[in-house]
């Protein structure tokens, strides 16, 4: 089993990485818990909540299921009080531990409700999508979307540990798992040169769910947000860096409408239009925008954005959260494993628009996985 | 100006004690605010929102007025959603600025919201009342009710200043003003016996709002929270003891139906309680006992609870937030100034139920503040 420590301010959490990790949850359950409960969705409960609930029931302690409907869509104030609803009616005090058993829709909600229930219980992570596992895993964001905004309310609150079963990812949509793969190079692309290579290298054994090549991805990438989020956990500065992609990203999601895209997607294509932009602003060589644009290609992720036109998204990636005063702050990068956040010129940001987005919104709405990716 | 320093694990902040704080409320305002809520309700703005505003405008930075339905039944997440709609419908970003102008629902939710707002907001307390005064100033407590249970979903989320102003207890109805001053004594019972005398001296006084005795009763109460809550600020141990008369409290509140007594009568009967339960386990001197009746009856509060029934009063004690496993833990007092929480023999609690609840539902619902406040 691979082990990666995580330092929060308010102490260290582990997160377990290995096949079959689903059967051993009881080891994270902390001893003096009164009880456990289970926060899932139909879809994932149909697949693994009963082995979650007998490998929690060695533990001895009380186990109740909360299902919540599945889907971004619920990610809201009313599925939230589901969780508060279970809690409550079974009498939960404040030594009872969540466990989130899903992707980060899941993660997010059931780290929220522990932030927020009796002010504060503890919860464990175990997140089964690839994007959940390399970065909901670490960093403590919890929340949910409000009419006017994603992510909006929330907290940060830390697990007390994370499990992450990597055989889960074999139920995974490929899509999904693509999607997933764009935030491990993003870790490579902004903070480690020789991982972006060992990315590039692995690229097709990443995406045929190689177990060797899997964990390696998730250690390396939760070890990397690990670090970053370590000398920064309220998101004041250095943490930004990884939100490389996330605001041409933010404008696909926000223009197509969420659930179009995948995030991951998103994102992928956001750090080919990043790229761009930083060979126009800090010198990014043009032959690592390539590299980039082609491992973006090489995992499955769309490399062109949906032409929403540049007025649409300039507007939507002011309204971003990440925004201050209105002034869109981007991630740029000066060379492979390093990067920077600054303003930028609008007419670089244009150019960049006009040069990436030559997807009719009709073909983004009904994105073929296969179209996207050449495998 | 009086001055309290309270010492939090995330820095310090400021309680400033004076007559007419209310128009230097820009001095609490971070210079790198983008901008500023005043988060109020209609009975409060009534009285003090263009004064507030006034000074608030000096600041030079844009100032939003939001107003929620007054009382604790708008405690819930309908009413803290309203705070979400006005941020985000004027763009308020992460370094916008919350100011809470009100009593404790107020201050509550207005914290709760800048806890989750963005994952987190800065805010200003300003309370209204002297039991937001002295109780809510220190701690970081903020929250919302669930239909299930007070208080349930919150979180812990300190202030960047509170603002007292002293004058503003001149439009406070005198119930309230005997509600808060049950809080007051409650410090001196189990911190500060020389403080729990001064107020045996001082009963009077403060009840008449004098100026300099007010002054001094919301100083010393929140030097001695501070106290307590440096040392303990997620409510593990220490921190128990400010519950004294919260037990048995909770259960007149829960008994009556919220809103009948006022949480500091509740509380102000539940010392009475508390220290002759404190009599039968601790042997706390029944002289004591004495002196504890007497000044809750000094300050105005009532000293016999409304009659629920001890197996009604004991169930509502077990479902208490601050019950463990259905275990009730009690606040005693082994002398004035010292307290311990521990169980306590069911017989002794019944004992104390049928000793002290001899006022009939009926009277305790339409209690009359003339016949509880002997003045």
């Amino acid at each position: 089993m691979t082990t990666v420590a995580v330092d929060t301010p308010g102490g260290q959490y582990p997160i377990h990485i290995a096949p079959g990790r689903l059967d051993a949850l009881a080891q994270s359950i902390p001893a003096d818990a009164t009880a456990v409960a289970l926060v899932t969705n139909p879809t994932i409960a149909a697949l693994y909540a009963e082995r979650a609930e007998a490998a929690l029931a060695r533990t001895g302690k009380r186990v109740v299921r909360i299902e919540l409907p599945d889907g971004e869509a619920h990610k809201d104030w009313q599925t939230l009080n589901l969780i508060f609803d279970g809690l409550l009616s079974h009498r939960y005090d404040r030594k009872g531990v969540l466990v989130a058993l899903g992707g980060g829709v899941i993660g997010d909600m059931c780290g929220f409700a522990a932030a927020s229930y009796m002010r504060g219980v503890r919860f464990v992570q175990v997140p089964t999508t690839l994007l959940a596992q390399v970065d909901s895993s670490v960093g403590g964001k919890t929340g949910i979307n409000h009419p006017l905004g994603k992510n909006m309310v929330g907290a940060f609150h830390q697990p007390v540990a994370v499990e992450i079963d990597t055989d889960v990812l074999r139920t995974l949509p490929a899509r999904e798992i693509s999607a997933g793969l764009a935030e491990v190079i993003k870790y490579g692309l902004i903070l480690d040169a020789p991982f972006f290579e060992w990315c590039e290298a692995n690229a097709a054994a990443l995406r045929a769910l190689d177990p060797q090549a899997l964990t390696y991805a998730i250690q390396r990438s939760c070890e990397l947000k690990a670090h970053v989020v370590s000398q920064d956990e309220r998101e004041s500065g250095l943490r930004a860096i990884l939100n490389l992609g996330h605001t041409f990203g933010h404008a696909i999601e926000a223009g197509l409408g969420y659930g179009e895209w995948l995030h991951g997607e998103a994102v992928g294509c956001g750090m080919v239009q990043a790229a761009e932009l930083s060979a126009r602003v800090t010198g990014f060589p043009a032959a690592d925008v390539a590299r980039v644009r082609a491992l973006v290609d090489a995992i499955g992720c769309p490399v062109v954005s949906p032409d929403l036109g540049a007025d649409r998204a300039l507007d939507l990636m002011r309204v971003d959260k990440k925004a201050e005063g209105g002034e869109i702050r981007f991630v740029l990068l000066p060379e492979i494993g390093r990067a920077v956040t600054q303003r930028a010129p609008e007419a670089a940001v244009r150019e960049v628009l006009a040069l990436t987005s030559c997807l009719p919104v009709e073909q983004a709405i009904n994105l073929d996985p296969q179209q996207a990716s050449p495998a």
